[in-house]
C-alpha cells in the first residue's frame, strides 16, 4: 500500500529490518477517515485521499501509517494525520484510545476482509473531525470532500483498496451513517 | 434532581401530566461530562458542575437534562450543555450517537447504582469536550475544573448526588483515564 | 410498528394514557439482532423475523419493544427476546449496558434515518448471540437465518421497515461484518 | 511480565529476533478479563490470574499474550484464554474486534498508565464472559474470582502490577460496574 511507504526508513529500523519485521510480526498501524461535522457533531462530508498508485492509476485510500516505537497511538494518528493533510487541518484527536473499527490486513486473502501483500498489518482506525483546511502533502494528490451517501456509495467502494471501502462502511456504520 | 427541574414545563406538557407520566414510564435523559483536551484529544481537566440543594447544602453534578418530544439526542445534549455552560463553551458533540454510558435511575434503591427519587429515568452519558469558557446558567453556581485524578478521588465522589461519582468514574474509565 | 403493539397494554397504563404519553414524550425501547456465532465469536448467521401487517404483506424486522417503567435495558432486552424467539433461544445478553447502535424514530420524516408514524422512540440496539433454538411466538411468523453478507444485501434491505435495513447495516457495520 | 514469556519462542522467530524486534517495533498483545455473568448478562464475578513472579512474590494478573503473525485478534484471544485459563473454560468470544480497553504499555515510565520494561506493547483489552471450570496452566498457580466491588478495591489493585489495576478499573468501568 502506497500509503504505508512514508514510514518505511526511520532511522531506528532499517529497511531490511523492517522487511524481516513485516515476515514475522503482526505490524501495528493507525488510520483515519476525515470528517466535517455541523454544529450538533453530525456529519456533513467524509474525506477521502486521492493517490496515484506505481502503476499509473488512481485510488481512492484513509489517511494510514505504522505506529512507531516509543510513540502513543494518538501521537502517530496526529503524525499521519498532518502528513496527509497538513499542518492546518486542526483534526480534533479523540479523548478515547478505543478505536472505532479494528481491521485486520493479511497478505494471505481469505482470513479477513482486508488485504495488504507485504504485511500481517493490525489497523486501530478512528473516525477523525478535522475544523481546518487541508493540504495534502507527500503522495496524496488531493483530499476529496464527499457527503456520507456518496463516501458510503458502490462506486465510492470499487475506488478503494484492500478492502477499504468495507473498512469505510464499518467505520461510519459504527457512527450510524 | 435539581438539575431535571429546568424541563418541568415544556408548552407541549403540564407539570401534572410530567409528573404522571414519571410514575409511569421511563423517562429518557442526556448526560454530558465536560471536559478540556490538550492537541492529541488527551483529557486535562474534568468539569464539575456546582450546585446548591433545596435544603441549603453544596453539591456537584454533570450537565444533565430530559430529552423532549421531536428533539433529536444531539439537539438535547447541546440544549442542555448550552444552558449549563452558557453560550460560550463551544461544546465539540460526538460524532455518534452510541453513549459512553447508559446510566438507569430508579426510585428504588438496589436495582442500580443510580438512584433518582422522582422517577424511572434512562440516561445517555457522553463525555464532551468544550473549547471556549464557560459561565454557568441557571441554578449552576460554579463549572469546576480539575485535574482527572481529582475528579476521580474517592472526595469528589463523596461530593456528588443519586450515584453520579460512581457514573462519572464509568464514563472517565471508558476512556481509559 | 407491529412488533411494538404487544406492549401497548401493560396494566399500569391504559391505552389512551400510552397513547396520550406517545403524543408527548419520547418513548424508550431496546432493539436487538439475534446472531449466531462461531466458536471464536464471529457472526456466521443473522436472524430477522418475518411478520405479516395488517394490510397483508410480508415484511422483516427485528427483535423490538418498549421498555417498561421500574424495568432495567437488560431485563426488557431479554423479556423481548423470549417473546418474539420463544424460551429456548438461551440469548448471551451482553456484559455492557453500553448499546451497539442508538435508533432514533420520528413520526415525522426527515430528522433521522429512522421514522414511526405512532411515536418519537429512542432504541438502544444490541446485537445478541443466542445458542438455543428459536421458536417465534406472538405475531412472527418465523426467524430467519441468512449469511452477513445476505443480511447486509440492498433485497433484504428493501424487505424492511421504517429504516431498519439501514440500523441493521450499521448494527452489523459497528461489529466489523 | 512472566505472562508474556510463554510466546517467546515461536519456530518462526528466534529469541534473539524477537528480543531485537522488542527494542524497535510496538508489539501487539490482547488481554483478557475473565468474568462470569448472570442470566441478563450481568457480572458477577471477575477472575483473576495469582501467579508466582521469578523474585518469589506472588501478583495478580489477566490473561495475556501476543499476536502472531498471521493470527487474527480472536485467535490469540481464544488462544491465550485456553492457555490461562485450560480447555473447559468455554470462553464466550466477543462478536466485535473493538476492544474494551487499549493499553499502551512502555518500557520507560511516564507515558502512559502502564508500564513493561522489556518492550513498546499495545494491548487491546477485552472482558469475556468464561461459562465453563477453568483449571489454570502453566504459570498461574489460581484463578481468583472474586465479585466486581473486590476486583475494583484498591486492595486489589495493589497486587497487580506493570499498572494493570488501573486497567481492570477501565475495563470493567468501560462495562459500567
Amino acid at each position: 500500500m502506497s500509503d504505508f511507504i512514508s514510514d518505511d526508513n526511520p532511522s531506528w529500523l532499517s529497511d531490511e529490518e523492517l522487511a524481516t519485521a513485516r515476515r514475522r510480526l503482526p505490524i501495528l498501524y493507525v488510520e483515519a477517515v476525515p470528517v466535517r461535522v455541523d454544529g450538533l457533531g453530525k456529519i456533513t462530508e467524509v474525506g477521502l485521499l486521492l493517490r496515484g498508485t506505481p502503476d499509473g492509476a488512481m485510488t481512492r485510500t484513509l489517511v494510514a501509517g505504522r505506529v512507531l516505537y516509543g510513540e502513543t497511538v494518538r501521537e502517530a494518528l496526529f503524525r499521519h494525520l498532518e502528513k496527509d493533510l497538513g499542518p492546518m487541518a486542526f483534526p480534533q484527536l479523540p479523548a478515547s484510545p478505543v478505536p472505532t473499527q479494528v481491521a485486520e490486513y493479511f497478505p494471505m486473502p481469505g482470513i479477513s476482509a482486508y488485504v495488504d501483500d507485504r504485511q500481517h498489518a493490525v489497523s486501530l482506525v478512528f473516525v477523525v473531525p478535522v475544523t481546518g483546511s487541508c493540504d495534502p502533502r507527500q503522495d496524496a494528490l488531493e483530499v476529496t470532500w464527499m457527503p456520507p451517501a456518496e463516501a458510503l456509495a458502490e462506486s465510492t467502494a470499487l475506488e478503494m483498496e484492500n478492502g477499504r471501502g468495507t473498512l469505510l462502511r464499518a467505520a461510519l456504520g459504527s457512527l450510524g451513517c
